[in-house]
């Protein structure tokens, strides 16, 4: 059997061929013509994928956390007001991120496998004056998603910044950051983006851009500050050489390959194939009698599945099993809940194939470990699923 | 003609193709056990290559930058007093940094191809209850070398801790963490280390992680601070899984393939290497009437040589001509100086094929762009220098 396992996780996901190819090329200067036209054309092709032609893009090496720090680090300041809406653990991780940097945080906290209603976060907006509000778009600890939309036009209502933690969602799932007016979209490389881990994605509004520039402050975090980087974006975009840190040369042009790859397929198209393969894909989850920890279909991601445990089924061997079977899933992430539910990544590259893969395995899996089930359900089921998305 | 050309600048540099080939393998998951025995090995193999063997080694996604941001936020506190020890353009860039995090900072600057001398250090540490005091090891932009240790025996004597820049210098230069007392030792991964640029990789002595828990206030700099990453180093290290941002796997990978490459040759070895590289290297360049901007050979590090160019030379010219003969070179970094100097990193796997190339083209450009000078002579020289080192 050949060796190489499906990486199914919610990231690092499966990559493209050529963007690993593009991982190995001999390493090239920083400052060299040809990598300034791929760092430059990086920049101007993330804003076709964020959709927002007028935001300010970063590419710094680091993790989604650092993109994170940098959204709080540069636009808070000690005693602002910032709303945290939560549907998981990243949503908290925000919370503890903000609170750094001095924010008077409040955390509206879902219920589990639920997102916060539209009022509870109006009422909030309403009765105290935010300068800015976290939303997780796809809590990766939890498969749910929130609808950014109707979140970013109550911040614009009551004169808030809109921050989207969009490192589950960008290029996976739909996102139109300019025309949502959301100030500020981040997300990592590992995920629907089609990267290797090790670079942070930020794309900030003017009116962010603004806030941070009005700052009384200075940022208390060096390496987050975008004074050391914005002129750094700024050159590369207008093709000069520039210094302030050694670019990640190897996964920029990684990036830029997978970039290209996403504007070629094309956004919209990419959107519609991340729900069509995850609606099918929880549809065959169901037809095994398992259920997803989002309460409803409807705020289950597109980007990726959490699924619990039947009962009785020790998680350890299931993904054991699912491991001889060459493919590799990932366990429960919030701390409650951890041992509970498993999660099945399904982003970026991914193709009916992959997913087939999994419910096969899956099946196997429990069937082997005395879980009662009609073998060959969920196939059919996806493969129904599929055939009527067409 | 062939069309590589040789990256012949101070980082990035010429890397293993095992290492390139390392950053293009099918990423896996960060907690999958191949990947957690690569990272926790990677640890290891870190201390030998510091000589460290009781320092605590962080591996993070970043630049060399982050490196230095981790040391001073989570060293220092608001009012603390910090002795800069520079000698070019990162010793100032470590007091903008210290600066940030409330550092109440002195800065020493040497004359321009100098460096501090120790009486002037030590008068300092005498009059002033210093915190810590900085040391850039190899200044990226001058190409001079400080030796680390009777600074560090200096910071010991009057009770402060040492922090040594080794950007420039780590698996270059010598260096010997515990031995010589020096309390954080950082680096990055585009240099002597080895690896494509992403990684911020320090190694603290047990003394300075004991200032660290023994701290007043919170970290300001949530990414940066060792309370999220130090459980995460300890996990990889003791072979479990553990997640607080996705780690860089490729990266990663490609950071143990060089870190065994680097001890299977030697430390002792390799540093040899590169002394005796640099030593016929400066030689050929001295044997062309060129100067270089360290005032003496003595100070001048192992790892990179920063040369005047000559009178009536355009830098831009030479640089264009060396590309035409594929050796790419680093032009001049210190702001005051920038167009009057160029800069040829040899570290890591440096050979003298790669310094011969070098040698080659920068006498054909020079003499082209009609710089009096003896054809071959410097190549002649290099080759004596080197036979008389064996």
């Amino acid at each position: 059997m050949k060796a190489r396992k499906l990486l199914m996780i919610p990231g690092p996901i499966e990559f493209e061929p050529e963007v690993l190819q593009a991982m190995g090329i001999p390493t090239t200067s920083h400052v060299a013509p040809d990598f300034i036209e791929i760092f430059g054309k990086s920049l101007e092709l993330m804003r076709e994928v964020w959709k927002s032609p007028k935001g300010q893009p970063f590419i710094v090496a680091g993790t989604g956390t650092l993109a994170m720090d940098m959204a709080a680090a540069n636009l808070i300041e000690q005693g602002d007001n910032v709303l945290v809406i939560s549907s998981g653990y990243f949503g908290k991780r925000f919370k503890d991120i903000l609170d750094r940097y001095g924010a008077n945080t409040t955390l509206l906290e879902a219920p589990l496998g639920e997102t916060v209603p539209l009022e509870i976060i109006e009422n909030e907006l309403k009765h105290k004056q935010y300068k800015a509000l976290t939303i997780t778009h796809v809590d990766t600890s939890t498969g749910i998603i929130v609808d950014p939309k109707p979140i970013a036009q109550l911040a614009k209502k009551y004169n808030t910044l809109s921050i989207l933690d969009g490192v589950c969602s960008v290029a996976g799932e739909e996102l139109n950051q300019d025309e949502w007016e959301l100030d500020i979209v981040l997300t990592a490389s590992q995920k629907a983006i089609g990267v290797p881990p090790g670079l942070a994605l930020l794309m900030v509004s003017e009116k962010a851009m603004q806030v941070w520039e009005n700052r009384k402050t200075l940022v208390s975090n060096y390496y987050a500050d975008w004074s050391n980087w914005l002129p750094i974006m700024r050159a590369y975009e207008e093709r000069r050489p520039s210094y302030f840190g050694t670019p990640a040369v190897n996964l920029i042009v990684a990036l830029e390959t997978s970039l290209k790859i996403i504007c070629k397929e094309g956004i919209e198209k990419r959107v519609k194939r991340h729900q069509s393969l995850a609606k099918a894909f929880r549809a065959a989850i169901a037809s095994l009698n398992l259920t997803i920890l989002p309460k409803t279909t409807e705020i289950a991601a597109n980007t990726l599945t959490a699924v619990y445990y039947p009962e009785g089924i020790d998680g350890a061997a299931l993904s054991s099993k699912m491991v001889d079977s060459n493919v590799i899933i990932a366990g429960g992430l919030l701390p409650e809940i951890k041992t509970t539910y498993f999660r099945i990544g399904h982003m970026g590259s991914v193709s009916p194939n992959d997913l087939l893969a999994v419910l096969g395995a899956l099946e196997r899996a429990l069937s082997e470990l005395g879980q009662p089930l009609e073998v060959g359900k969920s196939l059919q089921t996806f493969q129904n699923e599929l055939l009527k998305a067409h």
